[in-house]
């Protein structure tokens, strides 16, 4: 039975498009609304209490345009909120951070997992409560870094200076010393800065985007539920948010296609003869 | 020192692009050349000899136009050329099997690497050589299989149906009975079956992107080299065919937006108040 509904994505800002690509490159087909709390961002520093408010007042309104699953693209409200959301509503509902830590319990080979995210997530130890439940013989340690600034160089589309590159080094050296051999991009923002963690991390660390792991859910939970939306007719996407709506198009703009960022014009396309 | 010349990107038609995408994310400053030899498409068919001198030829026309570094985003390519690429021109070349190989070594635990492409990457035995020379011992086995019509599932941008779910399951039912548990996408479609394939495969087993561990060497070598753009204003990226012009068009715009492919109109902002 094919289901037209659409897959409702929230986040509190804008980093959980990155998360709407990855579902986009597997699932065409499907219709999505994002809705970004940017008029409320960060949540990372607001009381526990309030972000759940928030994630479930938001899964209502998705609800409302009657989507058929809700993920939350947002390290801080699936921190603080999966639960509470998924109780609100009688959808599927998959946050980031299962997906990732299911993907590095495996990825890892000598049980040594790092964790980045900003300091909000770090602190709320989800990461690590994820770990202990699919691992309670806590066979795999994880080693947890905040990364503050990160976020920051993102949205300025900065992903290769030496200020970002000494940033870089600084906020993984832990990791390193701790022979990490798997690291979690626990920020839906760096998926952008793959190249520079690569590069300091070296080749022997796997890295593992919540993203990349999240869509694969959302795959699996389609396919399986028989919620695919297999119809003809072009799929609609709606992108909402609660604050600036210039600025909120301007970065929906340049996660969505960051091949457009500052670039000149549309691409030239051209014909070579033999 | 700033280097401002562009980066040259080539295929033998436009899976290459899901390559250019990974390099922009991580270097959304620098200008790049595409060049998808798509009127001598496929090249699988072809003599290994004709394959290396298209492969020099292209090479030479994107040193016509100043590139500071090639990347031959091409598996049948790479497996056929890259030496002799990398022989005839002054500049450092990127291919896309080495780079898979070595997160592959790093991310298997048991030893059990699968590798899936198209036939003519597979019989090139060229993954097998490049696991030989990064592993002389011979500590990891790594179990090949070929999935001839993956390649025309992601161009008409199906990636969820019964047909393509049932192919997977074929084409994948060997990977599982062998147990690897860590799988090189080995063709540059198959990003957009990453879903698909994990869902196939299961939580157990690590999906490697050989686009993803390409775009991190084009980042180590742009960094270690000193070959940065970093220079203000706008970058230049300069799509070229040797083929029909008008489906190639609507191929990079799929395959760099693949957001776009078949969605409704440009994505609708709006405001939400509370």
């Amino acid at each position: 039975m094919p289901d037209a509904r659409p897959i409702g994505v929230f986040d509190s800002g804008v980093g959980g498009l990155t998360v709407v690509r990855a579902i986009v490159d597997s699932l065409p087909g499907e219709s999505i609304v994002y809705f970004g709390d940017t008029g409320r961002y960060p949540y990372g520093p607001r009381p526990l209490e309030e972000i759940r408010d928030f994630a479930v007042q938001i899964a209502q309104h998705l609800l409302e345009q009657d989507v058929k699953l809700i993920v939350v693209a947002c390290n801080s409200a699936t921190a603080a909120a999966l639960p509470e959301v998924s109780a609100s509503v009688p959808v599927p509902v998959v946050g980031v951070i299962e997906p990732a830590v299911r993907a590095a319990m495996r990825a890892t080979a000598n049980g040594r997992v790092g964790l980045i995210g900003t300091e909000a997530t770090v602190r709320s130890g989800a990461y690590q409560r994820a770990f202990q439940a699919l691992d309670p013989a806590g066979t795999v340690e994880i080693i947890a870094q905040a990364c503050p600034r990160f976020v920051e160089f993102v949205e300025r589309g900065d992903t290769t200076s030496h200020e970002l590159l000494q940033a870089a080094e600084g906020y993984l050296a832990l990791l390193r010393v701790a022979s990490v051999d798997t690291l979690i991009l626990g920020c839906t923002h760096y998926p952008f800065l793959r190249g520079a963690i690569h590069h300091v991390m070296g080749d022997d660390v796997v890295l593992l985007s919540s993203g990349d792991a999240t869509a694969n859910a959302v795959y699996d939970a389609l396919v399986s539920g028989d919620l695919l939306r297999e119809t003809g007719g072009p799929p609609q996407r709606t992108f909402e948010s609660s604050g600036d709506p210039d600025r909120f198009a301007t970065l929906v703009t340049h996660f969505l296609n960051p091949q457009f960022r500052g670039a000149l014009g549309v691409p030239l396309l051209s014909v070579w003869e033999d």
